[in-house]
């Protein structure tokens, strides 16, 4: 009989529950053996809940109990998730996590804890909610070197792109609808400002290198600014406008960062829709391999975090080979200001055109708004561009994937 | 040190060796141990090949042979692969394998073969070559039922289907051209007439079951009979032409048929061109996930070769709970004429229609062709549609997904 402890029961932790009950008779005959929920740890009461009986208040009555050997941490926030965390590997039990925000921060810390006592932290669900992509990098695809990862990683923000693009919604209009629809927060910078793209890039990122990058390190921009005139133009161009968690190896550095880009309709990324993620993994021998599902919700992220429960629980007694992370240092990362890829330049029709974009066509979407795609030019050479359009007649630039 | 020995070098047999060649640095890292390959089975010589010195032409070099712990079988057909497998498992051997046919035909034997020896037989690379989806389905959905699964499975198909779509390419030009490109067999049966899609769907659904249905006796059509006029007709109803492997658990019995069908544009599966596969799998707690990416071709293929041989050597000494599948009985698998689907009716123009479509909207493509798309119907009512038409007149019917 395998104790398993579930610390917070909002949405995600709520689902476990429901899972682990729900699913109990088939999970238990693939594992051949039996397993229990001891406790739930929140600081509510939830008289009406069927599983009531297993809340506690009290941290303390996990942690000192040695016959919980799994714990499942969905409190969300760093801080206690973290501490708890810690505690919990510390005293030789395992942790599974939906948790980006500690996995992406303390990482490095979490997995050398769980490796030198034994333990696993194991967290399938902190990205891509229910798509499993995690466990296949690691165990799929780990005949290749991993070259590029390009990911929808924010069902909230593609919710309101897919909004923009299919029925001429304002974002403002399309951010409204979406917290209606309990899509997104009252507070939605997380999602908006690609805060929440940033912490699960650089989770695959280290995956993909071992080497950790701090998520607030990372170049990052929102959708907030993205326009309707900039969702049109993307129409032109055969492309849609995602926001993209992207990483790459060049020169054996890493380079990761998040932007709304210009994605080519043959790329399937292109045609992920409303709050689906979709993950494409560029690797040296397969080639692209893509996986798709539902990046969020109750369910779908519960049916990962237990599948990390199952993976442990059918594992406890052989040793599995431990995630090993370093911190990037600054030698590990590249100088983003070579990062190299075609941009689209939206601008006044009435504006001069710099003369190194002479060569391209320009393509005009309505109202005075033209537009020019370029060929690879690297971060610096989109600036000195932009910089000679002029403040007035510019109106914004996209990376294109 | 690990020694695995290659059965057939071919397509997938050469790739595979060039994969752990090329990238046994890294493999061996995350291994934390060495291998080697010792021999490679082929009735040829291949004098200018970097493995020349490897090949033997005699199986029993292999069997005899107590160091090689691994085999990858990549001969294809079923003799003598099955029979050099099993030989393997009774000798203690580890196998991997891209070979559906044996697979699909003698899984349940290999299977219990491999458990009662206390090895194991992985076939990561008989269903969506390089895309990871045996693998996450075992370990990834683990915690869920899986209700689901259509795949589209093979790319040879799915490329003629999809010249036909875009460039208005007739069934036997693009064959023709497909078999230019070397994506098709000069006989091109096993990949048209949909027997590598049967064996690749009775795979999956034995994965979700437990059960292995004879790939030869489950219902199969190819797409040797559509016509442009379909393919227009599909597009009428915001719908792509695809040959879907389908299975699925109805009342606990199973489900399961390739033939082609009208697939919806909301339905990822329908984006999915040329010659790549994607199998999507709706599971109870997860809802829809896909995989997608490359479904044949040397490297990718052997990329998911290499990933079980990994999976293999990381675990020798572990206990891996085996794989079990028993044979499916008549009482395991529905009355496929009871399967319920809509139905996409083609019709002349002048026929009179049965009065059970008259409730439906009739959609007219040109040269006086006219489509009805039903509500869910059985096999036999579609049947009893289709006798009330008279042969003259009804023009085709496609199930839809």
């Amino acid at each position: 009989m395998i104790n398993i402890a579930i610390l917070g029961f909002g949405v995600v932790g709520s689902g476990t529950a429901e899972v682990l009950t729900e699913n109990k008779k088939i999970i238990e005959e693939r594992l051949g053996c039996e397993y229990n929920i001891k406790y739930i740890l929140d600081l509510r009461d939830f008289p009406d809940s069927p599983f009531s009986s297993l809340i506690t208040h009290d941290f303390k009555d996990i942690l000192d109990d040695p016959e919980v050997s799994v714990v499942a941490e969905m409190m969300g926030g760093s801080h206690p998730a973290y501490d708890f965390t810690k505690a919990c590997l510390e005293a030789g039990k395992n942790v599974v996590t939906s948790n980006k925000e500690v996995v992406s921060t303390f990482g490095v810390e979490l997995c050398e804890i769980a490796r030198k006592n034994g333990v696993r932290y194991l967290f399938e669900a902190s990205v891509g909610g229910g798509i499993p992509v995690i466990r296949p990098m690691i165990n799929d695809l780990s005949s290749n070197k991993i070259n590029k990862i390009s990911g929808i990683l924010n069902g909230t923000t593609n919710y309101i792109l897919t909004s923009m693009k299919n029925e001429g919604a304002s974002f403002d209009d399309a951010l409204l609808c979406a917290q209606k629809l309990g899509y997104a927060e009252a507070n939605p910078s997380a999602d908006v400002d690609g805060i929440d793209a940033a912490r699960k890039i650089v989770i695959l990122a280290a995956l993909a290198s071992g080497k950790l990058i701090d998520p607030r390190a990372i170049p990052t921009v929102g959708i907030t600014k993205i326009t309707l005139a900039d969702t049109e133009m993307a129409k032109e161009f055969g492309c849609t406008i995602k926001l993209i968690g992207y990483s790459e190896i060049v020169d054996g550095k890493l380079c990761a960062f998040v932007s709304p880009r210009f994605v080519p309709t043959t790329n399937p990324l292109s045609r992920i829709d409303d709050v689906f993620n979709g993950i494409l993994i560029n690797a040296n021998m397969v080639g692209d391999v893509m996986f798709y599902g539902p990046g969020a919700g109750k369910l779908p992220t519960a049916s990962a975090v237990v599948a990390d429960i199952i993976d442990i629980i059918a594992n406890i007694d052989s040793e599995v080979k431990p995630i090993v992370w370093e911190t990037a240092s600054e030698s590990d990362i590249n100088n983003f200001s070579e990062y190299s890829c075609p941009r689209v330049f939206i601008f006044n029709c009435k504006a001069n055109i710099p003369a190194s974009l002479s060569k391209y066509e320009i393509k005009e979407s309505g109202n005075n708004i033209c537009g020019i795609m370029t060929d690879s030019i690297t971060e610096n050479e989109a600036d000195t561009i932009a910089a000679e359009f002029g403040n007035n007649n510019l109106i914004s630039v996209y990376r294109v994937l």
